[in-house]
């Protein structure tokens, strides 16, 4: 072990154990606590967004002399403007119910025990993000709310602007008497931090990475920890022979159009056989009206002239005006084509046959499956989450958008009268 | 790579790919099918008993030669007895509800688009346990029943009976229509397999290890997959200032000695200050009359002389009659008690104070939190879920005894009427 590895060693122990202390009082923080403390930082944040814009613009100067590229630079960017939509951010969690302490449902057991789930907080979150500060904010906001302390682990390109948004949440933490470990900052870009985090199995509970696919891999494979993990989006919407075909093709460009660069955009239309000669004109036409570049099947070429598609195609996702058709002889041959190529993300059905549609849902193995909706609304807001931290592209714990209720966990309660077991 | 590595990678990959194959069908089998297929394997387990008896007896006359101890050598054991009871466990799981496809509500949202969350299989499930044979049927009928398909590694002394069994369960698979490799055996006893199949994350999408710790343990460390594991029960009873001593003494002989070698059995009794005085002499009495060998602490001591209790024992499971006490100054200290040196399974308050109880459960983080009852009703078949394959010590997915329902996932389902994203 060099000298160096042994710093990070224990400044991720003490990270880890503030956290770790922090979580016990946080656990039984009332919603009227953290609502304050949510609200208090959202105008702490008003106050400061001079500072917050100078170390913005500090972040900024060291950028652009590092040659970030353009995307970049603007998720890396401050602005009031934004800053004010962090503020707003901060104030519609704590409008939000607070999850924890929730027992849907008691039932009594033949012993006489009434049994429950009660929602609690996880515990500690580790949060490992590129450098967009507004996650900051917005992951440290949902932490909170759920009664969870949170280590967060910026990009270093944004280390000047997340030393002041952190500073501010934890100030707000402090003055309404919640512990301010509860938002932590590795304030140290050495990279090999990021995988002492990924192995602080003793104190990290859960690690959310957020961020593009080489992050996500690095953290899948380095964690010792359970990982909420955002993978691929491959899309797609399956315009069966009973569709609606005007409805098809509203849903087909929306769904690819509407927003392109999202991970629930659509990137596969695929075509039942039976429409697809009356069909694939107008949708092609619908969707080369947006801008959009077609690429199709044999099958597709043969009712209308796109580019051809390639093996490839069918696993790749654009994130642009880009979308391949492939017509395809039966619904479970579109299930099949979706449980190989997709990404389990989202998949959506266009039908007006009921048994169609029952089947498209029980067999399509993704996180969300939908009948007769554009694959956009696969979304924490549009599902009525309130906020969300990320979707979901794991099996376990949670799928799909993860709002506050995923960031909690349940325990069993049982209410008894002196029960004894036989 | 050695030869043998390469072996048993190809063992793995061959396994994996089967499971795989086989999740597909089990995700849409009707509940009649997978019944079937259940009660179908009990009557050839019925009919094949002789085979499974001369199979066993085979492991048992090499366990012997091994020098296997007692408990293990029982724990290996099958005769008629033990195979009828497999039976009726495998009719028992046919005869439980089917979680998959439920959908606990659907929520229309501002959009229009109807949107609910449906159990779904897992997929694979990897189990992992000891020399036990009846595990084989009985994780098989779970994994079975919650519509995954299972790939089982038994210890490898039991190898010759889980052959027999392992046959058995995939004859009924075929007779029932569904896939064979819905059930399979790792038919390999070398342990490198057991590394293998940690790693299979192209595969396998969880591990549940039943054994002991050293098993968990490293289960837990070199799994590349997520992990439904069970690690030690240190459970409490707090005898609070306004309990019911009565009560509280009947619930602590009762959590200490219905069945000492358990996981939810009593390990550590918390005794408010204000009631030890008249409290420890009469549960110490009640608990030495069940010859139960008793340790305390120094104010333990004061009321009541018993063996001086060692700071090794507040983080020991006993596991037997043994049981240690110590004497807290308030509820508050009783709950830092069980959170520093329990393990987070199943805790238990005895009092008539609506705050004193309310706040242990809010603040106790357990997978099962009591009031006023005996730890030993934390149990699958207490619990109602009619079965369990394990009691899960972890925060996410699944916590405290797991049923069908924690074998299942959830996905997001939207039923819509055509609509897109503004």
């Amino acid at each position: 072990m060099t000298i160096n590895q042994k710093v990070n060693v224990s400044l991720m122990d003490k990270l880890g154990q503030q956290a770790k202390a922090a979580a016990i009082p946080m656990r039984s923080a009332t919603s009227k606590q953290k609502n304050q403390a949510l609200l208090l930082a959202a105008s702490i944040l008003r106050r400061e967004h001079h500072d917050i814009i100078t170390a913005n613009q500090h972040d900024m100067k060291l950028g652009r002399e590092k040659g970030l590229d353009k995307a970049m630079m603007d998720r890396l960017m401050l602005d009031e403007v934004r800053i004010e939509a962090m503020t707003q951010g901060l104030e519609q969690v704590a409008a939000l119910p607070d999850p924890v302490g929730t027992i849907n449902e008691l039932v009594q057991q033949p012993s006489g025990i009434q049994l429950g789930k009660m929602r609690t907080p996880i515990g500690v979150i580790g949060m490992i993000y590129e450098s967009r500060p507004n996650v900051t904010v917005d992951a440290a906001a949902l932490c909170l709310k759920s009664g969870n302390a949170v280590i967060l682990r910026g990009g270093s390109e944004s280390i000047h602007s997340n030393r002041v948004l952190a500073a501010c949440l934890r100030r707000a933490l402090v003055d309404s008497g919640l512990a301010q470990d509860a938002v932590q900052l590795v304030d140290n870009t050495d990279r090999a931090l990021v995988g002492d985090m990924l192995r602080a199995s003793d104190y990290i509970d859960v690690i959310i990475p957020r961020g593009g696919r080489s992050l996500t891999e690095r953290v899948a494979n380095e964690a010792r920890i359970p990982v909420i993990k955002h993978l691929d989006g491959i899309c797609h919407v399956y315009v069966d022979a009973a569709a609606d075909l005007a409805m098809a093709s509203d849903i087909a460009v929306n769904a690819k159009t509407q927003r392109c660069g999202v991970c629930n955009a659509l990137e596969t239309l695929l075509v039942h056989e039976a429409v697809a000669e009356s069909f694939l004109p107008q949708v092609i036409a619908a969707l080369q009206a947006k801008g959009v570049e077609v690429r199709g099947c044999e099958k597709t070429n043969a009712s209308c002239a796109v580019e051809a598609a390639q093996e490839e195609d069918w696993s790749t996702e654009y994130l642009a005006l880009i979308l391949s058709i492939r017509v395809v002889s039966s619904l479970e041959a579109a299930v099949e084509h979706i449980n190989t190529y997709g990404s389990a993300h989202t998949d959506s059905i266009v039908s007006e046959n009921y048994k169609a549609g029952q089947q498209f849902i029980r067999d399509v193995d993704s996180s969300s499956v939908m009948w007769n909706a554009s694959t956009r609304f696969a979304d924490g807001f549009e599902y009525g989450l309130g906020a969300e931290i990320g979707i979901s592209t794991d099996r376990l714990h949670v799928r799909g958008p993860v709002g506050l209720e995923g960031l909690t966990t349940q325990k069993w309660v049982v209410f008894g009268h002196g029960e004894i077991r036989q």
